[in-house]
């Protein structure tokens, strides 16, 4: 819009209820020590005039913005491109919703973007942040420690925050790949190879470390590196058939680059489960049941992941400054149990 | 992060520079004024500080916060399932960076959240607003006046904003529609139907507008409502088969709906092109090339939608104010072409 309506004043609240300015004041920003009649004309004024409080200010006096940030630590084209970060956002979303917080994303191109969302985040825009696909090396966490926000992690970042430590949500990775590969052995399979994440992000490397617990002594050329695309997968599929085409198994760190490694297998005319069994990871829906055959793959809750990060935020907002929060009483790590889903695939 | 690390204050700045408060205020601030030995000293304080200058009292008087809200008039779960917007958040989001501009993106769950939307925006948060995908009542357009915020739509708004006009960037959905209809009469068909997209925004009645111009005296029977998602593409060409099932061509106002069209012409034996022409609406890119057969359709440049919507409102930003521009001097609307894209099913 070119031209917009002035916005109802304070002082035209005031004129209308037939007080003073401090009065309005104090009602709109829900202080006590107003009486009750004369507080109902100045809120009857209010919405007569259609009057927006001025939120910068009142944010001054209750600290409060109501307003959550989201931060993807990926380019704005990957964030749409990978259904993990639409599941993990409608988590947040919902419970976000629920307590009348605004979910502000906060998109990006690069990397070099993160000090520019470093000082939105310490505009005094937000109360708090959620961050989540965090990569080795990434400035965010120190850019949003110097904004001073509260912040709740999505997946084990790699530092320990000092003293009061880190707060995040994570899936049981390396639990979840070591039944992963312990199911393919239970089916008799013995060249079980490993297609890794992106192995600067920590969901990667539990994963892959999960796999080296059980297959201690493998072959490491049974190890191809993927970064969680599924063109990553294929790559990595075909390294593997190249390297070592006795192969009889396969876990893919994400059911994206399964589902990649599943069209090569197929390519080369290897029958899955028959010749080379596949599990993924996340049983991302619907795909893990589109494939050919539907795969077998290690589901984690993402969107209640997403929903406990916002929880875990908020609670922390609410109690800010008491003892028992500061002191890092309460578990800075909160890890989700996860479960084998047996389809087609293994 | 339960524990911050306390941020370097103004006055630490002062101290280390060897000035006054408000010297480091002036320098942080951009103001003139302060000579330029004096000011390289601060910078260098604040350099080795790491000061972050607090944005919310530093917009008090540039009065920018450098950032560009973008609400998508559609529940979260929309905006992450069609790629529409995918795309032209991408628009918005490379014009936006290379601008030095934060995008803010505000997700819903429903037209509920509207009203806490229109609080944040109200809130000083950010300099003005990119809205899209409104549908006709939606309070969002009422609720961004009131916040006084200058706002550039995405697809023309069904209400003209009085006396200063609405900015807005659409493409020529009607003209594209009516390339659509004539390239069908065009191959023979003279039974086309048309599937609708959501009537409650202006491109879907635009397209259906530019149908009818071609098909003024066409039987009503041949139009069936969608609402642009796959799902109502399917259920439309059903209804449409069991009404006229001598109908020879389908428009549908999207691609997601064309498919879902070809879906059902399939299940009920039906050729396409031989038995019946399909033409969709945008190019969405992979799956109007996927489709089987690949989907003849009206391309419109949605990126480049995104893109000019981001630069008529940072133009806005950088003019409030001069006469020219809030005199309506200037178009308010910016129609962009359309394209038909040949590929086999017409």
């Amino acid at each position: 819009m070119t031209e917009t309506v002035p916005r109802p004043t304070l002082e035209a609240v005031a004129a209308r209820a037939g007080v003073s300015r401090a009065t309005v004041s104090r009602v709109v920003n829900g202080s006590d020590g107003v009486r009750e009649p004369l507080a109902e004309r100045v809120r009857q004024a209010v919405d007569e005039l259609g009057y927006v409080p001025n939120q910068a200010a009142r944010s001054l006096v209750t600290k409060r913005h109501d307003a959550v940030a989201v931060i993807v630590a990926e380019p704005e084209t990957r964030v749409f491109a990978d259904p993990f970060f639409a599941r993990q956002l409608r988590g947040i979303s919902k419970e976000l919703t629920a307590h009348d917080n605004q979910l502000v994303l906060l998109l990006t191109e690069d990397r070099d973007d993160h000090v520019r969302v470093g000082r939105y985040l310490a505009g005094g825009h937000v109360d708090g942040a959620l961050v989540f696909s965090l990569h080795i090396d990434d400035p965010l966490p120190e850019l949003i420690q110097r904004a001073g926000l509260p912040t709740v992690f999505g997946g084990r970042p790699d530092f320990n925050g000092g003293r009061g430590g880190v707060s995040y949500v994570d899936s049981d990775n390396r639990g979840g790949a070591r039944d992963a590969v312990r199911h393919l052995l239970g089916l008799g399979r013995r060249r079980v190879a490993h297609i890794t994440g992106a192995l600067d992000q920590t969901s990667a490397v539990d994963r892959h470390d999960g796999y080296r617990d059980v297959m201690a002594d493998a072959d490491p050329r049974l190890v191809a590196r993927g970064d969680f695309t599924p063109a990553s997968g294929e790559r990595a599929m075909r390294e593997l058939l190249g390297r070592h085409p006795g192969l009889d198994a396969v876990f893919a760190a994400n059911d994206l680059m399964a589902a990649g490694a599943l069209r090569v297998l197929r390519e080369h005319g290897r029958r899955v489960p028959e010749d080379v069994a596949v599990v993924g990871f996340d049983d991302m829906l619907p795909i893990a049941e589109q494939t050919e055959p539907p795969l077998t793959t290690v589901r984690q809750d993402i969107e209640e992941m997403g929903r406990l990060m916002a929880r875990l935020l908020l609670r922390d907002l609410d109690h800010t400054g008491t003892p028992e929060e500061t002191s890092g009483a309460r578990p800075d790590g909160l890890i989700l149990p996860t479960t084998l889903i047996r389809r087609s695939s293994a």
